[in-house]
């Protein structure tokens, strides 16, 4: 019997108990799959970062802990956390970012808001140029953004990726370290943040990043808030240096409504939309995380917890 | 020597003069490119279907005529012509279509509008269905109907197509008479209209047509105005059953101050500005047939004048 503990809010478990149920039962395994046990005899964590359980010295039979979330800045550092900790990597996470980025990106490029903008009688025949003469830098070339920049390849952007550790994508000008930094946030007409929250990345986006982009430049910032300084971000849509920046991400949710951002003519806030995880397909990576845990096999997608991601 | 007589407004020439000649001077021919000839000297007539030569009968030893425009239907019946007419197949134009396209169906899908006019301070954590819970309908499977499909084959969306003749394109759905055109209309989350102009296509959207999509659909077109019966489609919107119409042509291009769709809160309309051809590429297409009749190779993107397109 493999007790599984699902520690979460409740209407997490709503959401979940059906089809983690599903997928546990897909997997074979004996299981007992429940909200509450007694620690001493919990095998496996199915966790969100935000739940009562925070103290992981008393799961003395631990086996890992299957984050809920994509982003682990929130557990990671947890020192009573001595057992592997995976992310989560769910296929129905990663499409709904890759269309909400793909259709942000068009958006900016193509003027969109211009267009909804001049509903007015006014005929304006101005075309834009093609993606290929547009450069669009993705920071962050994990699972996100990795399959973003293979979509936004695919449309024919020019594309630039920067990541901490250097890494190789098919039709993507990869750069790593503060030089290559550098070189593509002054070369990109559109920055995506789809790096990890560590505090390596914190601000990465500060007064001196925002300088070095190129008049006009829109950010897009699905990833997470405190990659951006607001207050430097603001003073450069302010003076009408920046073009605009798309954030879904902030370092207070929900964004509070006085906040600047959300009366800014250059920013469109969202409502940390850019994507979800989906129950369905979440659940059946975790059962899949399970299975090979009780069989002896390696874990997927394990959190590198030096590294904090 | 190969007299080419280029048959288009004064502003056109100013665009083409220096591309045109690059292209034709990078094929090896000895040719002479200008805006005026006696018509019996001209081999081949470079042409826009609003220039002012409508009448062919003098050109007695022309060889071919090339569009400069994708669109053939004010050349297409002109019983003056009797030499084969070619269309502008331009990648250029096709990239710039499936941006433009791939830009509006993702807005349409994201509810971008929405996050626009949402700006007030109100946190509204939506997400959207994945692209592979939607459908969209593409009506024309020629070179922009099928690029724009592959593309949206490559973000996950289900996508079906239509044309007259039946055609097979990898991951569409394709359709062809009028069975699979009801089937396409009654299945699509959003149509995107990509049919020539010809008598039979006028119109493919009418109040039958209309009534077959479903509750909320949104039209996306960018393909030619008479292809929608303009009242059935603003009877529809004012009723509130269909969700909205993004328009790019119109019967009447500047399209009317005064004309209903520009205020309809339920119209977007954009300024036949979806694509256009490119001077660069559409030049080296024009040279490139060009090159092909002098040597007697077979024309590439030859019209069917019975079919119309």
């Amino acid at each position: 019997m493999t007790n599984i503990l699902f520690a979460a809010s409740a209407q997490s478990w709503a959401n979940y108990e059906a089809p983690l149920t599903a997928a546990l039962d897909a997997t074979g395994l004996t299981y007992d799959l429940r909200t509450e046990f007694a620690p001493a005899d919990v095998d496996y964590i199915v966790y969100a970062p935000d739940s009562a359980v925070q103290d992981f010295t008393p799961y003395t039979r631990l086996k890992a802990v299957l984050n809920l979330w994509a982003g682990v800045e929130n557990v990671v550092g947890n020192d009573t956390l001595r057992v592997p900790l995976a992310r989560m990597v769910d296929h129905g996470l990663t499409e709904g970012m890759v269309e909400w980025v793909t259709g942000h990106v068009l958006r900016h490029h193509l003027d969109i808001d211009a267009c909804l903008n001049g509903q007015d009688g006014v005929w304006r025949p101005f075309a834009p140029p093609l993606a290929r003469e547009r450069t669009v830098g993705i920071l962050g070339l994990g699972a996100l953004g990795a399959a973003c920049a293979e979509a936004l390849v695919a449309l024919n952007f020019n594309v630039m990726g920067w990541s901490r550790r250097p890494k190789s994508l098919p039709g993507v000008t990869c750069e790593s370290g503060a030089d290559g930094l550098a070189r593509v946030l002054a070369a990109s007409d559109i920055v995506v943040l789809l790096l990890p929250q560590t505090p390596e990345t914190e601000n990465t986006l500060d007064a001196d990043a925002l300088a070095q982009m190129p008049d006009n430049a829109v950010i897009i910032n699905p990833g997470r808030g405190p990659l951006i300084d607001d207050d430097a971000l603001l003073a450069e849509l302010d003076s009408g240096r920046l073009g605009h920046a798309t954030l879904d991400v902030f370092r207070i949710e929900p964004l509070p409504a006085n906040h600047p951002y959300w009366a800014h003519p250059r920013v469109t806030v969202t409502s940390h939309i850019a994507s979800e995880t989906r129950k369905v397909t979440a659940s059946q990576v975790i059962a899949e995380n399970i299975r090979r845990g009780v069989r002896g096999e390696p874990f997927l997608h394990l959190v590198d917890r030096d590294a904090g991601y």
